[in-house]
Protein backbone atom coordinates (compact mmCIF):
# COMPACT_ATOMS: atom_id res chain seq x y z
CA UNK A 1 0.00 0.00 0.00
CA UNK A 2 1.76 3.37 -0.91
CA UNK A 3 1.18 6.44 1.04
CA UNK A 4 -0.76 9.81 0.70
CA UNK A 5 1.19 12.89 2.15
CA UNK A 6 -0.33 16.66 2.38
CA UNK A 7 1.73 19.18 3.20
CA UNK A 8 -0.22 22.10 3.37
CA UNK A 9 1.96 25.22 2.67
CA UNK A 10 4.84 25.38 0.27
CA UNK A 11 6.57 26.36 4.24
CA UNK A 12 5.60 22.67 5.45
CA UNK A 13 7.48 20.59 2.16
CA UNK A 14 10.65 20.50 4.01
CA UNK A 15 9.06 18.34 7.39
CA UNK A 16 7.39 16.28 5.17
CA UNK A 17 7.84 12.11 6.30
CA UNK A 18 7.95 10.61 2.44
CA UNK A 19 11.74 10.30 2.19
CA UNK A 20 12.43 8.62 -1.20
CA UNK A 21 10.00 6.58 -3.94
CA UNK A 22 7.10 9.39 -4.01
CA UNK A 23 6.01 12.04 -6.97
CA UNK A 24 5.39 15.62 -5.87
CA UNK A 25 1.19 16.83 -6.91
CA UNK A 26 1.51 20.61 -7.33
CA UNK A 27 -1.88 22.05 -6.68
CA UNK A 28 -3.06 26.05 -6.84
CA UNK A 29 -6.44 26.16 -7.90
CA UNK A 30 -6.32 29.62 -8.49
CA UNK A 31 -4.63 30.06 -11.10
CA UNK A 32 -1.96 28.51 -11.82
CA UNK A 33 -2.36 24.78 -12.19
CA UNK A 34 -6.09 25.16 -13.47
CA UNK A 35 -4.13 27.24 -16.54
CA UNK A 36 -1.48 24.60 -17.37
CA UNK A 37 -4.18 22.36 -17.65
CA UNK A 38 -6.39 24.92 -19.71
CA UNK A 39 -3.10 25.75 -22.05
CA UNK A 40 -2.29 22.28 -22.74
CA UNK A 41 -5.66 21.65 -23.25
CA UNK A 42 -5.45 24.07 -26.16
CA UNK A 43 -1.95 22.20 -27.71
CA UNK A 44 0.38 23.86 -25.87
CA UNK A 45 3.78 22.22 -25.84
CA UNK A 46 5.13 22.80 -22.54
CA UNK A 47 4.66 25.14 -19.67
CA UNK A 48 7.52 27.02 -17.71
CA UNK A 49 6.42 28.65 -14.51
CA UNK A 50 8.32 31.57 -13.95
CA UNK A 51 8.34 34.18 -10.41
CA UNK A 52 9.59 37.29 -11.29
CA UNK A 53 8.56 39.64 -14.56
CA UNK A 54 12.02 39.85 -15.88
CA UNK A 55 12.89 36.18 -16.29
CA UNK A 56 9.21 36.03 -18.12
CA UNK A 57 10.18 38.54 -19.91
CA UNK A 58 13.50 37.28 -20.98
CA UNK A 59 11.32 34.35 -22.16
CA UNK A 60 9.27 36.58 -24.07
CA UNK A 61 12.78 37.88 -25.85
CA UNK A 62 13.68 33.90 -26.82
CA UNK A 63 10.78 33.89 -28.44
CA UNK A 64 8.14 32.18 -26.10
CA UNK A 65 4.47 33.35 -25.40
CA UNK A 66 4.14 34.57 -22.07
CA UNK A 67 1.07 35.08 -19.30
CA UNK A 68 1.33 37.19 -16.29
CA UNK A 69 -0.30 39.91 -14.47
CA UNK A 70 -0.22 42.01 -11.28
CA UNK A 71 -2.90 43.44 -9.41
CA UNK A 72 -5.52 42.08 -11.92
CA UNK A 73 -3.99 43.27 -14.83
CA UNK A 74 -2.26 41.81 -17.78
CA UNK A 75 1.51 42.95 -17.80
CA UNK A 76 1.81 45.56 -21.01
CA UNK A 77 4.45 43.20 -22.80
CA UNK A 78 2.48 39.71 -21.67
CA UNK A 79 0.80 37.96 -24.48
CA UNK A 80 -2.07 36.91 -21.65
CA UNK A 81 -2.63 37.16 -18.39
CA UNK A 82 -2.96 34.34 -15.94
CA UNK A 83 -6.76 33.79 -16.76
CA UNK A 84 -6.94 29.78 -17.63
CA UNK A 85 -10.38 31.07 -19.41
CA UNK A 86 -8.62 33.47 -21.96
CA UNK A 87 -6.28 30.29 -22.97
CA UNK A 88 -8.76 28.32 -23.43
CA UNK A 89 -9.67 30.62 -25.91
CA UNK A 90 -6.75 31.59 -27.62
CA UNK A 91 -4.53 29.02 -29.97
CA UNK A 92 -1.90 27.66 -28.54
CA UNK A 93 -0.97 24.57 -30.78
CA UNK A 94 3.10 23.47 -30.28
CA UNK A 95 3.86 27.01 -28.76
CA UNK A 96 5.59 27.22 -25.79
CA UNK A 97 4.41 29.20 -22.48
CA UNK A 98 6.26 31.32 -20.22
CA UNK A 99 4.04 31.62 -17.21
CA UNK A 100 4.60 33.82 -14.42
CA UNK A 101 2.72 33.19 -11.03
CA UNK A 102 4.61 33.36 -7.38
CA UNK A 103 3.16 31.06 -5.64
CA UNK A 104 2.76 28.23 -8.14
CA UNK A 105 7.00 28.70 -8.86
CA UNK A 106 7.51 28.50 -5.14
CA UNK A 107 5.98 25.12 -4.96
CA UNK A 108 8.22 24.06 -8.18
CA UNK A 109 10.94 25.11 -6.29
CA UNK A 110 10.41 23.27 -3.30
CA UNK A 111 9.25 20.08 -5.09
CA UNK A 112 12.22 20.47 -7.99
CA UNK A 113 14.55 18.06 -5.48
CA UNK A 114 12.03 15.13 -5.76
CA UNK A 115 12.57 15.25 -9.64
CA UNK A 116 8.79 13.85 -10.01
CA UNK A 117 6.62 16.45 -10.45
CA UNK A 118 2.83 16.72 -11.48
CA UNK A 119 0.14 19.44 -11.60
CA UNK A 120 -3.05 18.81 -10.62
CA UNK A 121 -6.19 20.89 -10.03
CA UNK A 122 -10.07 20.46 -9.90
CA UNK A 123 -10.45 20.37 -13.79
CA UNK A 124 -7.97 17.63 -14.02
CA UNK A 125 -8.54 15.72 -11.21
CA UNK A 126 -9.28 12.19 -12.84
CA UNK A 127 -6.56 12.47 -15.17
CA UNK A 128 -3.92 12.97 -12.91
CA UNK A 129 -5.58 10.21 -10.42
CA UNK A 130 -5.47 7.60 -12.85
CA UNK A 131 -2.09 8.57 -13.54
CA UNK A 132 -0.96 8.20 -10.23
CA UNK A 133 -2.67 5.36 -9.04
CA UNK A 134 -0.41 3.58 -11.81
CA UNK A 135 3.02 4.87 -10.90
CA UNK A 136 2.73 2.32 -7.46
CA UNK A 137 5.34 5.34 -5.80
CA UNK A 138 4.04 7.15 -2.69
CA UNK A 139 2.27 10.63 -3.33
CA UNK A 140 3.24 13.90 -1.55
CA UNK A 141 0.52 16.36 -2.14
CA UNK A 142 1.58 20.31 -2.46
CA UNK A 143 -0.59 22.97 -1.75
CA UNK A 144 0.78 26.01 -3.13
CA UNK A 145 -1.04 28.26 -0.73
CA UNK A 146 -1.01 31.74 -0.33
CA UNK A 147 2.48 33.50 0.36
CA UNK A 148 2.84 30.43 2.50
CA UNK A 149 -0.37 30.36 4.22
CA UNK A 150 -2.58 28.24 4.17
CA UNK A 151 -5.48 28.58 1.42
CA UNK A 152 -8.74 26.72 1.32
CA UNK A 153 -9.19 25.81 -2.46
CA UNK A 154 -5.91 23.71 -2.61
CA UNK A 155 -6.55 22.18 0.50
CA UNK A 156 -10.35 21.40 -0.75
CA UNK A 157 -8.40 20.10 -4.27
CA UNK A 158 -5.90 17.98 -2.12
CA UNK A 159 -8.87 16.35 -0.18
CA UNK A 160 -10.43 15.59 -3.07
CA UNK A 161 -7.31 14.00 -4.71
CA UNK A 162 -7.17 12.07 -1.70
CA UNK A 163 -10.26 10.35 -1.63
CA UNK A 164 -10.03 9.61 -5.16
CA UNK A 165 -6.31 8.00 -5.04
CA UNK A 166 -7.79 6.02 -1.86
CA UNK A 167 -10.85 4.59 -4.21
CA UNK A 168 -8.38 2.27 -5.70
CA UNK A 169 -7.54 0.62 -3.42
CA UNK A 170 -3.50 1.06 -3.72
CA UNK A 171 -2.82 4.25 -1.77
CA UNK A 172 -3.58 5.47 1.83
CA UNK A 173 -3.54 9.12 3.80
CA UNK A 174 -1.07 8.68 6.80
CA UNK A 175 -0.82 11.90 8.08
CA UNK A 176 -3.14 14.34 9.82
CA UNK A 177 -3.07 16.68 7.12
CA UNK A 178 -4.41 14.32 4.22
CA UNK A 179 -7.03 13.42 6.72
CA UNK A 180 -8.15 16.96 7.51
CA UNK A 181 -8.34 17.61 4.04
CA UNK A 182 -10.40 14.53 2.95
CA UNK A 183 -12.70 15.69 5.73
CA UNK A 184 -13.18 19.53 4.55
CA UNK A 185 -13.43 17.86 1.09
CA UNK A 186 -16.29 15.31 1.96
CA UNK A 187 -17.98 18.10 3.78
CA UNK A 188 -17.58 20.75 0.88
CA UNK A 189 -17.84 18.47 -2.59
CA UNK A 190 -21.87 18.37 -2.75
CA UNK A 191 -22.07 22.25 -2.31
CA UNK A 192 -18.36 23.33 -3.76
CA UNK A 193 -19.29 26.73 -5.49
CA UNK A 194 -20.54 28.08 -2.44
CA UNK A 195 -17.84 27.03 0.30
CA UNK A 196 -15.16 28.56 -1.67
CA UNK A 197 -16.61 31.93 -1.85
CA UNK A 198 -15.24 31.94 1.78
CA UNK A 199 -11.54 31.43 0.66
CA UNK A 200 -9.53 34.72 0.60
CA UNK A 201 -8.27 34.30 -3.19
CA UNK A 202 -11.55 33.78 -3.96
CA UNK A 203 -12.69 37.39 -2.53
CA UNK A 204 -9.71 38.41 -3.97
CA UNK A 205 -10.41 37.38 -7.51
CA UNK A 206 -14.11 38.73 -7.20
CA UNK A 207 -12.65 42.20 -6.51
CA UNK A 208 -10.40 41.77 -9.60
CA UNK A 209 -13.74 41.02 -11.76
CA UNK A 210 -12.43 37.51 -12.41
CA UNK A 211 -15.19 35.68 -11.86
CA UNK A 212 -15.34 33.84 -14.98
CA UNK A 213 -12.04 32.04 -13.69
CA UNK A 214 -13.76 31.14 -10.95
CA UNK A 215 -16.58 29.41 -12.75
CA UNK A 216 -14.25 27.82 -14.37
CA UNK A 217 -11.57 26.57 -11.81
CA UNK A 218 -13.97 24.64 -9.33
CA UNK A 219 -15.70 22.56 -12.08
CA UNK A 220 -14.21 19.10 -12.18
CA UNK A 221 -12.47 17.02 -14.46
CA UNK A 222 -12.78 18.99 -17.41
CA UNK A 223 -9.49 18.44 -18.73
CA UNK A 224 -7.10 14.82 -19.69
CA UNK A 225 -4.41 17.19 -18.71
CA UNK A 226 -1.49 15.47 -17.28
CA UNK A 227 1.22 18.28 -17.04
CA UNK A 228 4.21 16.45 -15.77
CA UNK A 229 8.15 18.45 -15.25
CA UNK A 230 10.62 17.52 -17.59
CA UNK A 231 13.59 19.31 -15.53
CA UNK A 232 12.61 22.33 -16.99
CA UNK A 233 8.97 22.48 -17.42
CA UNK A 234 5.47 21.12 -17.66
CA UNK A 235 4.55 19.28 -20.53
CA UNK A 236 1.52 16.87 -21.13
CA UNK A 237 1.65 13.59 -20.84
CA UNK A 238 -1.77 12.64 -21.70
CA UNK A 239 -0.30 13.69 -25.40
CA UNK A 240 2.27 11.49 -25.29
CA UNK A 241 0.90 8.49 -25.13
CA UNK A 242 -0.79 6.12 -28.28
CA UNK B 1 -13.64 44.26 15.33
CA UNK B 2 -10.16 42.56 16.23
CA UNK B 3 -8.73 39.78 14.17
CA UNK B 4 -8.35 36.02 14.97
CA UNK B 5 -5.32 34.03 12.67
CA UNK B 6 -4.25 30.60 12.74
CA UNK B 7 -1.05 29.51 12.15
CA UNK B 8 -1.14 25.73 11.88
CA UNK B 9 2.38 24.88 12.45
CA UNK B 10 5.42 26.97 14.09
CA UNK B 11 7.28 27.05 10.46
CA UNK B 12 4.03 29.01 9.58
CA UNK B 13 4.31 31.68 12.21
CA UNK B 14 6.75 34.08 9.87
CA UNK B 15 4.18 34.10 7.35
CA UNK B 16 1.09 35.49 9.46
CA UNK B 17 -0.32 38.76 8.48
CA UNK B 18 -0.92 40.07 11.90
CA UNK B 19 1.98 42.55 12.47
CA UNK B 20 0.96 44.84 15.81
CA UNK B 21 -0.83 44.73 18.84
CA UNK B 22 -1.26 40.93 18.79
CA UNK B 23 -1.23 38.21 21.29
CA UNK B 24 -0.23 34.69 20.49
CA UNK B 25 -2.25 31.57 22.21
CA UNK B 26 -0.31 28.72 22.32
CA UNK B 27 -1.76 25.24 21.63
CA UNK B 28 -0.14 21.96 22.56
CA UNK B 29 -3.07 19.58 23.42
CA UNK B 30 -0.90 16.67 23.20
CA UNK B 31 0.08 17.33 26.20
CA UNK B 32 2.43 20.30 26.87
CA UNK B 33 0.05 22.82 27.00
CA UNK B 34 -3.03 20.83 28.93
CA UNK B 35 0.23 19.91 31.23
CA UNK B 36 0.89 23.34 32.23
CA UNK B 37 -2.36 23.71 33.33
CA UNK B 38 -2.61 21.00 35.65
CA UNK B 39 0.86 21.98 36.87
CA UNK B 40 -0.70 25.70 37.70
CA UNK B 41 -4.06 23.81 38.94
CA UNK B 42 -1.85 22.11 41.58
CA UNK B 43 -0.60 25.49 42.57
CA UNK B 44 2.59 25.77 40.34
CA UNK B 45 4.36 29.27 40.37
CA UNK B 46 6.09 29.45 36.98
CA UNK B 47 6.58 26.78 34.21
CA UNK B 48 9.69 26.73 32.66
CA UNK B 49 9.08 24.89 28.82
CA UNK B 50 12.28 23.78 27.85
CA UNK B 51 13.65 21.33 24.57
CA UNK B 52 16.80 19.85 25.07
CA UNK B 53 17.40 16.96 28.35
CA UNK B 54 21.15 19.33 29.09
CA UNK B 55 18.76 22.48 29.99
CA UNK B 56 16.02 20.10 31.43
CA UNK B 57 19.31 18.96 34.24
CA UNK B 58 20.46 22.55 34.41
CA UNK B 59 17.13 23.21 35.92
CA UNK B 60 16.99 20.48 38.02
CA UNK B 61 20.56 21.42 39.53
CA UNK B 62 19.57 24.99 40.26
CA UNK B 63 16.52 24.01 42.14
CA UNK B 64 13.65 23.38 39.90
CA UNK B 65 11.25 21.25 39.24
CA UNK B 66 11.54 19.11 36.20
CA UNK B 67 9.34 17.39 33.92
CA UNK B 68 10.53 15.16 30.88
CA UNK B 69 10.62 12.13 29.31
CA UNK B 70 11.60 10.15 25.66
CA UNK B 71 9.97 7.97 23.95
CA UNK B 72 7.20 7.53 26.45
CA UNK B 73 9.09 6.52 29.85
CA UNK B 74 10.37 9.17 31.83
CA UNK B 75 13.70 10.66 32.45
CA UNK B 76 16.03 9.43 35.07
CA UNK B 77 16.68 12.05 36.71
CA UNK B 78 13.51 14.21 36.60
CA UNK B 79 10.77 14.14 38.78
CA UNK B 80 8.19 13.97 36.59
CA UNK B 81 7.30 12.47 32.87
CA UNK B 82 5.03 14.64 30.35
CA UNK B 83 1.63 13.08 32.12
CA UNK B 84 -1.06 16.15 33.05
CA UNK B 85 -2.27 13.30 34.76
CA UNK B 86 0.29 12.97 37.17
CA UNK B 87 1.24 16.47 38.09
CA UNK B 88 -2.39 16.69 38.74
CA UNK B 89 -1.95 14.28 41.25
CA UNK B 90 1.03 16.26 42.80
CA UNK B 91 1.37 18.83 45.52
CA UNK B 92 3.18 21.68 43.61
CA UNK B 93 2.36 24.47 45.64
CA UNK B 94 5.03 27.42 44.58
CA UNK B 95 7.07 25.68 43.12
CA UNK B 96 9.00 26.50 40.03
CA UNK B 97 8.49 23.61 36.70
CA UNK B 98 11.09 23.01 33.86
CA UNK B 99 8.66 21.14 31.14
CA UNK B 100 10.52 19.26 28.38
CA UNK B 101 8.60 20.08 25.18
CA UNK B 102 9.89 19.77 21.51
CA UNK B 103 7.29 21.20 19.87
CA UNK B 104 5.55 23.75 22.39
CA UNK B 105 8.69 25.00 23.17
CA UNK B 106 9.59 25.40 19.57
CA UNK B 107 6.46 27.28 19.58
CA UNK B 108 6.93 29.75 22.60
CA UNK B 109 10.39 30.27 20.68
CA UNK B 110 8.72 31.44 17.53
CA UNK B 111 6.35 33.28 19.27
CA UNK B 112 8.88 35.27 22.07
CA UNK B 113 9.35 37.81 19.86
CA UNK B 114 5.82 39.00 20.10
CA UNK B 115 5.86 39.51 23.89
CA UNK B 116 2.87 38.38 24.14
CA UNK B 117 2.10 34.96 24.80
CA UNK B 118 -0.87 32.90 26.54
CA UNK B 119 -0.74 29.08 26.22
CA UNK B 120 -4.47 26.93 25.60
CA UNK B 121 -5.52 23.69 25.40
CA UNK B 122 -8.78 22.26 25.74
CA UNK B 123 -9.01 22.90 29.62
CA UNK B 124 -8.93 26.09 30.02
CA UNK B 125 -10.61 27.10 26.53
CA UNK B 126 -12.99 29.46 28.86
CA UNK B 127 -10.48 30.82 30.73
CA UNK B 128 -8.54 31.88 27.94
CA UNK B 129 -10.88 33.00 25.95
CA UNK B 130 -12.49 35.40 28.60
CA UNK B 131 -9.46 36.66 28.68
CA UNK B 132 -8.61 37.77 25.48
CA UNK B 133 -12.11 39.04 24.58
CA UNK B 134 -10.99 41.59 27.81
CA UNK B 135 -7.84 42.13 25.91
CA UNK B 136 -9.08 44.30 23.19
CA UNK B 137 -6.26 43.29 20.42
CA UNK B 138 -5.67 40.89 17.74
CA UNK B 139 -5.16 36.92 18.15
CA UNK B 140 -2.81 34.83 16.41
CA UNK B 141 -3.43 31.19 17.67
CA UNK B 142 -0.29 28.92 17.15
CA UNK B 143 -0.80 25.13 16.87
CA UNK B 144 2.44 23.84 18.17
CA UNK B 145 2.12 20.58 15.55
CA UNK B 146 4.42 17.99 15.59
CA UNK B 147 7.84 18.20 14.30
CA UNK B 148 6.44 21.48 12.36
CA UNK B 149 3.78 19.10 10.35
CA UNK B 150 0.16 19.90 10.98
CA UNK B 151 -1.78 18.40 13.80
CA UNK B 152 -5.36 17.12 13.95
CA UNK B 153 -6.13 18.07 17.73
CA UNK B 154 -4.13 20.96 18.20
CA UNK B 155 -5.99 22.41 14.95
CA UNK B 156 -9.87 21.55 16.52
CA UNK B 157 -8.58 23.32 19.76
CA UNK B 158 -7.64 25.99 17.36
CA UNK B 159 -11.09 26.03 16.34
CA UNK B 160 -12.44 25.48 19.40
CA UNK B 161 -11.36 28.95 20.56
CA UNK B 162 -12.00 30.63 17.24
CA UNK B 163 -15.39 29.68 17.60
CA UNK B 164 -15.49 30.98 21.65
CA UNK B 165 -13.82 34.20 20.76
CA UNK B 166 -16.40 34.94 17.62
CA UNK B 167 -19.59 34.35 20.03
CA UNK B 168 -18.17 37.74 22.14
CA UNK B 169 -19.01 39.51 18.89
CA UNK B 170 -15.41 41.37 19.22
CA UNK B 171 -13.20 39.60 17.27
CA UNK B 172 -13.45 37.57 13.94
CA UNK B 173 -11.78 35.35 12.10
CA UNK B 174 -9.58 36.73 8.90
CA UNK B 175 -7.98 33.94 7.18
CA UNK B 176 -8.77 30.07 5.28
CA UNK B 177 -6.81 28.40 8.25
CA UNK B 178 -8.79 29.87 11.01
CA UNK B 179 -11.88 28.90 8.59
CA UNK B 180 -10.75 25.52 7.99
CA UNK B 181 -10.05 25.06 11.75
CA UNK B 182 -13.62 26.46 13.19
CA UNK B 183 -15.39 23.95 10.17
CA UNK B 184 -13.12 21.39 11.80
CA UNK B 185 -14.03 22.06 14.99
CA UNK B 186 -17.57 21.86 14.81
CA UNK B 187 -18.36 19.19 12.88
CA UNK B 188 -16.12 17.23 15.51
CA UNK B 189 -17.08 18.55 18.58
CA UNK B 190 -20.14 16.70 19.31
CA UNK B 191 -17.86 13.51 19.38
CA UNK B 192 -14.56 14.75 19.94
CA UNK B 193 -13.19 11.97 21.87
CA UNK B 194 -14.10 9.53 18.73
CA UNK B 195 -12.53 12.09 15.81
CA UNK B 196 -9.72 12.43 17.83
CA UNK B 197 -8.69 8.66 17.97
CA UNK B 198 -7.79 9.37 14.18
CA UNK B 199 -5.06 11.66 15.19
CA UNK B 200 -1.11 10.76 14.63
CA UNK B 201 0.11 11.73 17.75
CA UNK B 202 -2.99 10.20 19.47
CA UNK B 203 -2.37 7.13 18.10
CA UNK B 204 1.22 7.55 19.38
CA UNK B 205 0.37 7.88 22.88
CA UNK B 206 -2.32 4.93 22.50
CA UNK B 207 0.79 2.88 21.65
CA UNK B 208 2.94 4.10 24.82
CA UNK B 209 0.06 3.32 26.86
CA UNK B 210 -1.29 6.99 27.83
CA UNK B 211 -4.87 6.59 27.54
CA UNK B 212 -5.29 8.41 31.05
CA UNK B 213 -3.74 11.64 29.78
CA UNK B 214 -5.86 11.33 26.21
CA UNK B 215 -9.02 10.88 28.40
CA UNK B 216 -7.78 14.30 30.61
CA UNK B 217 -6.26 15.84 27.29
CA UNK B 218 -10.03 16.54 25.64
CA UNK B 219 -12.00 17.58 28.66
CA UNK B 220 -13.25 20.98 28.16
CA UNK B 221 -12.97 24.24 30.81
CA UNK B 222 -11.66 21.73 33.63
CA UNK B 223 -9.05 24.21 34.41
CA UNK B 224 -9.13 27.99 35.40
CA UNK B 225 -5.55 28.52 34.19
CA UNK B 226 -4.53 31.03 32.19
CA UNK B 227 -0.73 31.19 31.25
CA UNK B 228 0.93 33.98 30.95
CA UNK B 229 4.26 34.22 29.27
CA UNK B 230 6.50 36.66 31.69
CA UNK B 231 10.11 37.27 29.97
CA UNK B 232 11.19 33.43 30.77
CA UNK B 233 8.60 30.69 31.51
CA UNK B 234 4.82 30.91 31.94
CA UNK B 235 2.67 32.10 35.19
CA UNK B 236 -1.07 31.80 36.04
CA UNK B 237 -2.46 34.74 35.59
CA UNK B 238 -5.67 33.50 37.10
CA UNK B 239 -4.11 33.18 40.53
CA UNK B 240 -2.47 36.62 40.45
CA UNK B 241 -5.74 38.70 40.15
CA UNK B 242 -7.89 39.34 43.32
Amino acid sequence: MNSIEVCLSPALFNFKTSTDNYIVVIIDVLRATTAFCAAFDRGVKTVIPVSGLEELLEYKNNGYLTAGERDGAKIGFADFGNSPTVLLQSSLSGKELAYSTTNGTQAVEMAKSSGNIVAAAFVNLNAVSKWLINQQKNVVILCSGWKNTFSLEDTLCAGALVETLELSGKLMHNCDASGASLTLWQLSKNNLKEVVKNANHYKRLIKLGQQTDLQLCFRLNTSEAIPVWDGKGFMDLSKTRV
